[in-house]
């Protein structure tokens, strides 16, 4: 049995979005840059992709820009905040993605500083602590923290972090790959500058997203070149991923009550199983708790003897079994989780951690399937 | 009837190549960077288009790396080469693309120099003046000049350039993407540090591109964050897009003499009953030579009385034709062409110039149509 338990990573292409991509591949070949029929049908294509995506999440056209994924769309907000909006101090978190994190190693100067809020215990960002830094000096400053962790699931109080943003005059990015299409959002009332977002996240194409840029930003690019998205970033369009993840952000938000009741139900089903097997089981951050994390992920701490925790990720993926590998960077090594590492108790850093994600396309089969090989291999 | 003569500004997508990308989008949706069998599979799909890829044009697989179309690879080797390799001249000429034009634009400061070689009136580059700009001082340089002319279809001669650039010990870069997928390339033995493809041009899927990056450079990322790509360039790999890149390009060189002598033929063809209908035509370039110019465009002037000329591209448009307006910058206007501004004398720029681009999906039939509509216009 084939079990993908790993839509956090990423989540598989929905039919009719696939149906929509070839579609338009097969139809439509212009250059939406070109004015002649043949430009204006794949211009009207990537325009109404734009409307719609708008639409979905009460923002205006115009602040749709069309990147390659949510890791362009970080980069393009930390690179451009401080080569064109004056920013000298960054603030985020250490449990960012990648994306952020080794985007603001890159810019890290003498004239641009990077500070880090504190995380508290239970993966949440300690508000608090981002209040102080955020008044300590009078440097124009970015704050970039993300929507949803994507290893550990907490939700951030956007609505929050927003005010206190614009309270000490500071502009606010999220990183929000995890969390459009899977929960709504009003960009209009949300004190919010700038999000990313990235369509593979929700069932649509890899290698498109977008940066939600709030009007009257002084951006430049961070790609130059042609005119294209009002001139913020340059290069043709890549149509058929940009229709293909209209679609299926289109389709996430028809369907959302009904698939998070779904992905909600069997959450609960597999960590109840799963405590079943594992009285002593600890979950990470608060992917175990009833509300302040996303109902897609659950990050569990197992008990599980040494010897053998080194082999779990090989014998489940040798059951066909996909998760993602989430435990704490340990004894120097680089290669394990630099969020888990920043919040996980000594204790808990020994044991295995892994983070299961789930989407409409899993079934309670399927859970019952993985708890089966777990509690095989404990025993 | 629709014809579609604007092949250089995109290309239709290859059915085979829809085809590849529907597979991939069907059976592989894994995070390539997932160590899991879905994650695998994904990752054996890029790799080994890779591989295909650098073996098409000569190159090491490391040296091939994916981005999101050739804007994105003019701009990442611009602004690393600066960034990461201590450049401090860029030297390059005034009728490269605008992802090279306005990326340059965006770096040059008091620190970093721009100086732009001398264009001959065919549209050549000045090799004497390139050689001078070379010797002028020993701040270290990165030379970037396009392959294959995008509006008047000049080649350069890389070879020579890149001799020039290790003689002088410079970087050397070249935006092909005209040449790629058109022309074959030797990568071992050509003299280039840097180069830029993009999908799209070749009959690929739209934003998807690459750039050849010449092993134990010191390059950086542009896009920062996940350890894709080696290091040089984070984001979810686009597994679809890069597939169908690869496919396409397979095509193209699979097929490479057969459609080249086509649409030879058919440039020819074209150009032969243009000059019956025009006989005073003036073609832009070296676009209207047997050699030193593509075979796939044609950029010409149109003797057309003035009061005529402005609704020369609503009329072409109207009758279903596409190409590309190549009006030179008239009267301060800055939608104008750039190149054609660059070489054209002031009598040839009262003309209204028209590049057409063709592919092996044009025909003879639609060359007959195009000249009937213009003789028809013109009378």
């Amino acid at each position: 049995m084939e079990v993908y338990f790993d839509n956090a990573a990423t989540s598989p292409i929905r039919n009719e979005v696939i149906e929509t991509m070839v579609e338009v591949m097969s139809s439509t070949y212009g250059n939406p840059s070109s004015t002649h029929s043949f430009g204006r049908s794949a211009k009207t294509y990537i325009e109404t992709a734009r409307k719609e995506i708008a639409k979905l999440l009460h923002a205006d056209a115009q602040e749709i820009i069309f990147t390659s994924g949510g890791t362009e769309s970080d980069n393009m907000i930390i690179q451009c905040a401080v080569k064109d909006l004056g920013v000298q101090t960054l603030i985020s978190s250490p449990i960012e993605h990648h994306a952020i994190i080794h985007a603001l190693d890159s810019i890290s100067s003498e004239e641009v500083t990077v500070k880090f809020v504190n995380i508290l215990p239970d993966g949440s960002v300690d508000l608090e602590h981002l209040e102080q830094l955020l008044s300590e000096d009078a440097q124009k400053k970015l704050v970039s923290l993300m929507h949803v962790n994507n290893e550990i699931g907490n939700i951030l109080d956007l609505k929050s972090v927003g005010e206190l943003c614009q309270k000490n005059n500071a502009y606010f990015h999220s990183d929000a790959v995890q969390g459009v299409g899977h929960y709504t959002f009003d960009l209009k009332s949300l004190p919010i500058d700038f999000l990313s977002a990235a369509a593979h996240k929700f069932h649509g194409p890899k290698g498109i997203g977008f940066t939600f840029v709030r009007r009257n930003s002084d951006l430049k690019p961070l790609i130059y070149g042609g005119a294209q998205e009002r001139g913020l970033r340059a290069g043709t369009e890549s149509v058929h991923n940009i229709v293909g993840m209209q679609k299926a952000l289109a389709l996430s938000y028809e369907n959302l009550e009904d698939e998070r009741e779904y992905i909600y139900t069997l959450k609960h089903y597999f960590l109840k199983q799963l405590k079943a097997v594992f009285p002593d089981l600890h979950c990470n951050g608060l992917s175990g708790m009833e509300s302040g994390s996303t109902y897609t992920l659950v990050n569990v701490a197992l008990p599980v003897v040494a010897e053998k925790a080194a082999l779990l990720n090989f014998h489940l993926d040798l059951k066909g079994i996909a998760c993602s590998k989430g435990s704490a960077c340990q004894s120097g090594s680089t290669s394990g989780s630099h969020v888990l590492n920043c919040i996980q108790s000594e204790e808990i850093k020994k044991r295995p951690s892994l983070r299961f994600s789930f989407s409409i396309f899993n079934s309670k089969k399927e859970v019952d399937y993985v708890i089966e090989v777990l509690k095989e291999f404990s025993n």
